[in-house]
């Protein structure tokens, strides 16, 4: 649905034009105890993918299933890119079985460190602004659980130079992250599969 | 983070093993005043798309913008499938430049024909089990609108044959079709930027 247009009242006089006004860096949350938090998120890139933006996705907390359908898509959309030129570039790093760009392989045992690190070098990439769009999926957990400062989080968000959107995905997302954010979506289960004792679904799940 | 398993005293006695349960068709509704219904059940057609799924997209309401980075997206997923085999077959079709099946060009005057029109078509697909995946965007308004008749909307979808899974998003889903669906989420508006008079950013909601 159309979103509607704000009236005129609530334009602000920022002495920006429309351009860009339309050209402002995003920083979004989706969080709750629902479904689609990072299914919104990898839809998002679709978009931005369209757009020619750079995508950066990192994957804290290791999943079961990890996101194996959203990857193969978007590292499809990637191919994509590099074959004939359309949308732009993805890159796509999970933790669990170490951060891509660190050279060495397996498991890492501490967990902490390993979040540590990798929003260590995201923060790089915001500085030298390598990517225009981020998903960082269920990067809530490593802030919930003490693993990185949130504090320091924010303040790197709030000051990111240029125009680079992030999007961050996870239950329970710090009300200091909240509160710095442009658009905040709680995603609520109304019902669920499960709840029936069903097993999660080829294709829906993953 | 991964859903958890039931419980040994939550599994069914349905006589269906694992695998049977982990096919089964799934109905899912999108709903709530938040972002993210579109771009989640879209971020979900990755999923089926990796899959082999075959996908069909049916956009009811015509937006200002409609979802061009999601179609191009998809779009493209679908030209790699043809061209590499990789993933599955993808169609796209909206209501609001005239329905694609239909030999016919430009706007379609009668929004309420023209809706159930569509409805006709993924009726007849669901019968004849054209489709692994239907997206059926923004479905809730023709129906909370009258144009299309609810009962005969859950009564077909309850008694699809095969094994197709269907995603509807939109506001105020009817109480018949939630009562009926698999899977419901609701997104929930925490914060919007353009509460704050921004404009939608490119890349972000288009």
């Amino acid at each position: 649905m159309p979103q509607g247009v704000p009236s005129p009242g609530s334009i602000p006089r920022d002495g920006l034009t429309t351009r860009q006004r339309r050209n402002q860096p995003v920083l979004a949350v989706n969080t709750g105890p629902g479904k689609g938090k990072s299914t919104a998120a990898f839809g998002m890139a679709m978009r931005a993918w369209n757009q020619g933006f750079s995508i950066g996705v990192f994957q804290f907390v290791k999943s079961a299933k990890w996101r194996v359908g959203e990857e193969a898509a978007l590292r499809a959309l990637g191919d994509a890119y590099v074959a004939t030129g359309a949308g732009g570039p993805v890159e796509w790093h999970k933790m669990g079985e170490g951060w891509s760009w660190i050279r060495k392989t397996g498991d890492d045992a501490d967990h902490a460190a390993a979040a540590r690190d990798g929003w260590a070098e995201i923060s790089r990439r915001l500085q030298s602004e390598q990517h225009r769009f981020y998903v960082l999926d269920e990067f809530t957990y490593p802030l919930k659980w003490g693993w990185i400062d949130t504090a320091e989080v924010v303040e790197t968000l709030v000051n990111r130079p240029g125009n680079q959107h992030v999007v961050i995905t996870g239950r329970d997302a710090p009300a200091e992250l909240i509160e710095v954010a442009d658009l905040v979506t709680e995603m609520t289960k109304i019902k669920h599969p499960m709840d029936a004792g069903r097993k999660g679904q080829r294709g829906i799940e993953w």
